[in-house]
């Protein structure tokens, strides 16, 4: 543990219920309650499956990237293959089944990368990213419904210039990529 | 531009009405459409103000943290500080103005570190990424209605051990953090 526990001492929202349910989130209802125990007011969030997404390495030192099209800006994004892990799918193996699915590239060796919090202000769900090596092409992809994806290679050594670059959008790309330049660098 | 345009042409959804509004969020509903303009089914993604963080470096060399209670998974999580950006208000703006109100800390020069969107599979808003350099405490916090927080300054050259060590769960802290360390590097 590098930072010591914090003095205040948690709230907390004992009851929560699904006010409303969209199919790939559901908005919670909860009344929040003081440190103390007190009620305070209702407190909406929203929940969801768990995600994960990979950094997949060819031997040639690239990274498999996805263009896919975006509902919440409108446009197509630029992204590391992940997705919704299925109930009962251990998140490495979905992570394999994604980027199978969307970039038709089959992972070697897989080892995990980190697992966060998309949004804790909001969702109660988890991210876990991944590595994979030896990532190579099978030739075939399986789109979801509502899925469409187009595959592009990035040198290994030009990721720090892509992020740069502004052209990943997603944050929850761009911190998986991030956090493997600072772990595995850029390669030579 | 890293990565050519890809060949793929994007959907679109033309029309999004807000079928549920939950103060913080709005549900949005909207036929999709596929690339040659024919209606798909209907997709649901919300929308929400533009948020900012900023990871705050202070004369020693120290990172300012907030510790804060989070409604989507109920716990106590350690951020640097951040918020929503108010209507007609710029980010830079925010970002000292959640800076100051969080942790009592103000700030000297500032600057972008990122600029990105926080989920574009669900929604369509943005998250501003600031660095703010000569940070100082001026002692005096504001916090927000259902906002309570408690200040932890972490040592620039430990920010790499307190990433690998899982205590930042939030993803979009972490991906500033992240993004800090490859462009400015831990100090000495």
């Amino acid at each position: 543990m590098i930072v010591p526990p914090p003095a205040m001492r948690p709230w907390s929202r004992p009851r929560v219920e699904i006010v409303a349910d969209f199919g790939i989130f559901a908005v919670e209802k909860g009344l929040l309650h003081d440190a103390a125990g007190q009620p305070m007011r209702d407190v909406f969030t929203f929940g969801c499956r768990n995600w994960c997404n990979v950094v997949a390495v060819t031997p040639a030192q690239e990274i498999v990237f996805v263009w896919q099209y975006r509902f919440g800006p409108g446009e197509l994004s630029l992204e590391v293959p992940g997705g919704v892990i299925d109930p009962g799918e251990a998140p490495e193996a979905a992570a394999r089944r994604e980027l199978l699915e969307e970039s038709g590239f089959e992972a070697g060796k897989i080892e995990l990368l980190s697992d966060l919090q998309p949004n804790p202000a909001l969702q109660g769900n988890r991210i876990y990213s991944y590595v994979a090596w030896d990532a190579v092409p099978t030739g075939s992809t399986a789109f979801d419904e509502l899925e469409e994806c187009e595959t592009a290679l990035v040198p290994r050594s030009s990721l720090g210039a892509l992020l740069d670059s502004g052209q990943v959008q997603h944050a929850l790309v761009a911190v998986a990529l991030e956090t493997f330049l600072r772990r595995h660098g850029a390669g030579t």
